[in-house]
C-alpha cells in the first residue's frame, strides 16, 4: 500500500459534508421531485481503499489478469455484496449483480464500468464508473426507491486490453484474438479462466439487441475540456471512431558523413515531413478530429548512417465517420506526395478500425435532467477515449456521464478525479437511471 | 566462408590482364619515368581471401577484437610476410613493417589502413588500403626499386570504433576511454591485450611530430561522388569536422484521443519540425556541408500516447571549421524557436566533436602527379568520413586516395569497390610513395 496516497485521498473526502441518506422521500406524479443523492463518503472511501491495490512507485498497475487485478476483482466482489448485490461472474469474466424491479416485463437497466488499469496507470479510470454504479445501487436500496425495471450493475473484464469482457458480451471477440498475449503476459483465454470464465461457454455471456433498456456508463473524462470550460459534468454525445495506420517508410541506409544531401533517400526526413505534414492536416479543418504520430522505429538506428527505414503509427479519431475517411485519404495522398519528393516508398497498412458509437439521444437527455435538477454545470462532448461503452451501442441505446480529470491526465499515476465530482457523476447516474425508469 | 561472394569476386579481378613486374626500369633524371604497377591479380586475390573471414548472412563482421577480427590480423600478419616484410605490433596493436631505405638520415614514409569492419559491413573499407600499402611494399621489392626513405607499412587496429589504434599513435587516447566497451562486447583495454598490445606501455607506440616524412593512405570513398562524376580518383582535401548532437526534446506524454491537438506538447511533433529544419538549413547554403537525424528514441513510443519525449541525434560535418560552428548555432536557434512553437524544450549535448583534418599540398600533388603519369582522371574533394588519417594530420604531413565505391554505398554487405578501381590506386600509392621519395 502506498500509505501517502491513502492519506491524501482519505484527507480529501473526509472534507466532504456527510450526504444523509433521503428515505422519506414521495415521488408525486407531474411534480419536479428534488433529486437523490447518493451517499458521497462511501464511493469515495472505496476509492480510496482501492487505491491500495496494485499501487507501485510507477503507478497503479492492475492490468488485466495479473495478481493485483485477481485482488482488485476480490475487492469489488465484496462491494457488491456490502451494496446488496449477489454477484455473478458470467462465461466472459464480467462481473453483474442485479437489483429486481417491480414489473417483471420490463428489460433491466444496466450500469457499470470496469476495474482493470493500464500499465503505471492511476485509480480512477475505471473504478469511478464501477463503484459509482455500486454506489448508485446501494444508495437505491437504502432509501427504499424500487424501480420498475431490475437494474443490473456490471464491471466489465479487462477493458484496457481491447474492451475484451464488453466485446464478449456482444459476441464480438473473434477466436483468434483469445490467443493474443495481455499485457499481464498471459494470453486472453488464460486470462478469461482466471478471472473465473469460462471460454468453452463464451456464447452464453451473449446479450442480445434488445436484452437491455438502456447502458448508462459513468467515467472519468480522461481530458482535458471539461476542466478548462469550468463544467461539471459531461453528457456524452459518441465515442470517436478511432483508426490505426502503421506506415513503413523505405528509403535507402548509407554514410551519413559522405552521401551529398542531394543524393538521400532518407526515410527519417520523409518520416518528419509527413508528421508534420499531418498534423498541419488535421489542425488545418475546423472540428475535434486529433491524430497523433506515436510510435516510431527508425532503421538502423544509428547516428552516422542515414535512415533507411522508418516504420510510424498515426492514430486518427473524429466522431464523424466521414472525418475520418476524408482523413484517411489526405494522408495516403500526403504518403505519396511526400514519397515522390524524398525518393521514398510509403506502405499503409490498417490495424484498428472501430466505427464512432454514437449515444443515444433520450438517454442524453437522462443524463441532462439528472445534471440540471442537481444545479451541475454540463456540455455535450464526445469521448475522445474508447469506453465499454462503444461495444454496448451495437446491442442498445447507452449514453455516458463524464466527470472532469485534473490537468486532463489519465493513462499516468497522475490521474485524479476530484471527490467532490466523483459523488457529481455518481448523483447523475443514480438521477439518469431514475429518469430511464419512468 | 560466403562461396557466392568469393565466387562473384574471384570471377570480378580473373577478368583483369595480369601485369608483367617491370623490374628492368632505369630512373633517368631530369626525364618523366614510366610509372610503376603492381601486381594488381594479386592485390585482388588477398582481398578475395579476406572476404572469406568474417563473412554472414548479414555481411562482413570483423568488428574489433571479435574472433573474426583476431582472425583477420593473423591474415594480414601473412601478408606482411609474404611481402617481405617482417611485421611488429606496437603496444596499440597497430600492426608495421617496414623496408629500410638507402639513405640512413631520412624519416619513413608511413602507408597503410585499417582490417576491422563495422557490424554487417563490407570487405572493403579498410582492407583496400592496407593491402594497397602490403603490395605497394611486395611490387617495390619484386621491381628492386629502393627508396631513399624508410617506407612503413601500417595497419591500425580498431579504426571502425573510433580510430583507436591511430589515436593511441598521436597519444590522444584518454586513459577513461579503455573502458568503454567496444562493438566486440570487450573494453578497448582487453582489446588491445588481445589484439597483442599492453596498455601499460601504451606510450611506447606514441608517435612524435617529425617522426614521420609523410603519411598517405589509399580508401575507398564510401560516397557516390566519384562514380556520379565518371572519375577514377580522388585526391582528398582533407577529412571533414564532425560534431554529433544528442538532443532531448521534452514535451508531455497524454492520451492521443482526449487531448485536443491545441492543448498537446507533442515532442515527436517539435522532434519531426526540427528534423525538416536541420535539413532546409543545411540545404540552404551552398557547398558540401551534411546534417544528418539518424538515432531516434521516442517514449513511451506508444501508438495511442503523445510522445512525451524524444532524444534524437544530429550528425553535422564539414571541412570548413567555421562552417560547423556557424550551423551549430543555427541548430540551437531552431530548437528555441520550435521548442518556443510546440512548448516543449530542447537540451543541446555535444556527444562527440572533431576539427577538419586538412590535407598536405605537397602530398596532394604527389597524389595528383601520380594519378596524371597514370592516366587516371581525378579530382579534389573532401573525406566525409573519418578516417586513422586525420589522426596522423596532427603529427605528420599527410593526403589520402580515393577510389570509387559502386552505388556510394559503404558500411553495408552491398559496398563493393571494381578490381580495376583497387588496382588504379594501388597504382597511384606506389607512384606518389615514389614520388615523396624523391
Amino acid at each position: 500500500m502506498n500509505r501517502r496516497s491513502f492519506l491524501r485521498h482519505s484527507a480529501a473526502f473526509a472534507a466532504l459534508p456527510i450526504l444523509r441518506p433521503e428515505s422519506d422521500r414521495v415521488f408525486v406524479p407531474g411534480m419536479q421531485p428534488a433529486p437523490l443523492r447518493v451517499n458521497g463518503a462511501r464511493l469515495n472511501g472505496w476509492l480510496a481503499g482501492f487505491d491500495r491495490i496494485g499501487r507501485t512507485a510507477g503507478g497503479i498497475n492492475r492490468v488485466a489478469y495479473s495478481e493485483a487485478d485477481l485482488a482488485g476483482r476480490a475487492f469489488t466482489l465484496d462491494l457488491f455484496r456490502e451494496a446488496g448485490l449477489t454477484p455473478r461472474v458470467d462465461t466472459a469474466g464480467n462481473i453483474f449483480g442485479r437489483i429486481d424491479g417491480t414489473d417483471r416485463s420490463l428489460r433491466p437497466i444496466l450500469i457499470g464500468s470496469h476495474v482493470d488499469s493500464v500499465t503505471d496507470g492511476g485509480n480512477f479510470d475505471g473504478p469511478v464508473g464501477s463503484f459509482g454504479a455500486l454506489e448508485v445501487a446501494h444508495s437505491l436500496r437504502e432509501q427504499a426507491v424500487r424501480l420498475r425495471h431490475p437494474l443490473d450493475v456490471v464491471v466489465w473484464s479487462n477493458e484496457e486490453g481491447g474492451t475484451i469482457g464488453s466485446k464478449c458480451a456482444i459476441g464480438y471477440l473473434k477466436p483468434a484474438d483469445l490467443d493474443k498475449v495481455a499485457r499481464s503476459g498471459k494470453t486472453i483465454r488464460e486470462g478469461i479462466g482466471l478471472v473465473g470464465g469460462d471460454v468453452a461457454r463464451l456464447s452464453e455471456a451473449v446479450l442480445k439487441k434488445g436484452d437491455l433498456a438502456c447502458y448508462i456508463e459513468l467515467h472519468i473524462e480522461q481530458g482535458g475540456l471539461l476542466e478548462k470550460a469550468g463544467l461539471q459534468i459531461g453528457v456524452v454525445e459518441g465515442i470517436v471512431g478511432l483508426r490505426w495506420f502503421e506506415i513503413t517508410i523505405t528509403g535507402f541506409s548509407n554514410h551519413a558523413g559522405t552521401t551529398p544531401m542531394d543524393q538521400r533517400q532518407d526515410a527519417m526526413l520523409a518520416a518528419a515531413k509527413f508528421t508534420v505534414a499531418v498534423n498541419e492536416a488535421v489542425r488545418g479543418v475546423p472540428g475535434r478530429t486529433v491524430a497523433t504520430v506515436g510510435r516510431v522505429t527508425v532503421t538502423p538506428n544509428t547516428t552516422n548512417v542515414i535512415p533507411g527505414q522508418v516504420v510510424l503509427t498515426v492514430d486518427l479519431r473524429d466522431l464523424d465517420a466521414a472525418k475520418v475517411e476524408q482523413f484517411t485519404q489526405r494522408f495516403e495522398q500526403l504518403g505519396r506526395e511526400i514519397g515522390a519528393a524524398t525518393r521514398t516508398t510509403f506502405a499503409f497498412s490498417r490495424t484498428v478500425d472501430s466505427a464512432p458509437a454514437i449515444s443515444d439521444q433520450k438517454v442524453m437527455t437522462w443524463i441532462d435532467g439528472a445534471a440540471r435538477s442537481l444545479g451541475l454545470t454540463r456540455q455535450r462532448m464526445p469521448s475522445g477515449a474508447g469506453h465499454d461503452a462503444q461495444e454496448i451501442a451495437h446491442i442498445a441505446s447507452m449514453a455516458m456521464i463524464f466527470v472532469p480529470s485534473v490537468g486532463g491526465i489519465s493513462h499516468s499515476p497522475r490521474e485524479f478525479t476530484k471527490p467532490e465530482d466523483v459523488v457529481n457523476g455518481a448523483n447523475v447516474l443514480l438521477n439518469a437511471v431514475v429518469a430511464a425508469d419512468r
